[in-house]
């Protein structure tokens, strides 16, 4: 489960404090680790983070299908139950670990520890690490990954980043998603959300894209296998 | 902030539950206490929660606009920042109040309490709770109100209700928005979402809709007018 804060309200907000630092240094501990095991092994890991339906498992699909035979990859994904995702992958032939976070509202560095020693990813793969669906939580927990990508579709608006701005402040690369639905989306301005998100972020990358049509992937791809040309 | 369990990696997991407790039953209290305010003032709440992007706040303005002279309307907002939302209320002449949650990831009882003394709705009134966009955090916090409203795109996929299950499960209506897009997606089928629907909570109540075009608007304003006939 998880809780905002409210310590103006709350009856013991001392130790509402005090809990959330601990966990969140715990977790920043065991992020230091999976970084530490990604360098040995030379793995490129990405947090992939976005509202529910935003199309990242979509995504990941098509960029597997791209990928392969370019790069190893494997993938852990994150949800509150199901695993259908993990069912996507692995029906690509490409390794797949699923969590399942129940009530719980994000990933954390030590579920991808545990998710990684099942996995064993080769020396120079690549790691997609899909959070669970949420523009808020994940922002705050390290996983130990080398970047976070904040993926966001056309039909979610252009103000996402201005009531978001966290986890867009985190994301070195955003990706704007299901371009292919432009012209059916009456108001919508791609060039304002694109705008919002450098405003928020002036330093994030962002690809324009369409997972389910194919635009836009070729760049995407490319920028992937620049990261991991070592 | 918030935070998942993780109650068997951490350190001192009883502490953690023990906070996690004091806070949802401190917001309970604060729940019936907004639930006697509203009983007392004949006052039907709804608490909408949704992806963000799904398009809760274009739902509220049409809403709006048609009930405008049949019921007195009141809105409370909340977001991690900007007051962009109360700003599209208010300019239909509804009174509206953004609470800003900062780093929080769901709205909380005290929150509506405080907004709901701001407002003063008047006798007879509905007063429509925007939750925070998120599918997971907002599902565990009552507001107090009398009936919790999820609302899912068409372009957010089918499995939603399945990944995210206890959100749906509390959800005495369901709103399926966005059916102007149906044509353009290419492999939905809004019968496999409404099964979904149905199969984690066989008692909701759902509705198909497109707040932008108006397609199914009716029958929802209608149930509407009906739960506050009294």
């Amino acid at each position: 489960m998880c809780y905002a804060h409210d310590h103006n309200h709350h009856h013991d907000g001392q130790t509402v404090l005090t809990v959330e630092q601990d966990i969140l240094q715990h977790n920043n501990l065991l992020a230091e680790r999976n970084r530490g095991y990604f360098e040995a092994k030379n793995i490129y890991a990405l947090n992939l983070m976005s509202s529910p339906g935003s199309g990242k498992t979509s995504l990941l699909e098509e960029t597997i299908r791209r990928l392969k035979g370019r790069r190893p990859v494997y993938v852990i994904e994150g949800d509150q139950q199901t695993s259908n995702d993990a069912d996507r992958i692995t029906a690509l032939s490409v390794p797949a670990y699923q969590v399942n976070t129940g009530m719980g509202c994000h990933l954390e560095a030590g579920m991808v520890n545990h998710a990684v020693k099942h996995l064993s990813p080769s020396e120079g793969s690549l790691l997609f690490i899909e959070n669970v669906g949420n523009l808020v939580c994940p922002a705050l927990f390290d996983l130990g990954e080398a970047v976070k990508a904040v993926i966001v579709g056309t039909t979610e608006g252009e103000d996402k980043p201005l009531k978001y701005p966290n986890i867009f402040h985190e994301a070195g690369v955003c990706i704007i998603n299901k371009t292919d639905l432009l012209p059916y989306l009456c108001g919508f301005d791609i060039q304002k959300l694109r705008d919002n998100i450098l405003r928020v972020n002036p330093r994030t990358q962002v690809f324009e894209l369409s997972a389910t049509r194919g635009d836009g992937m070729d760049a995407w791809c490319e920028w992937l296998l620049e990261c991991t040309n070592t």
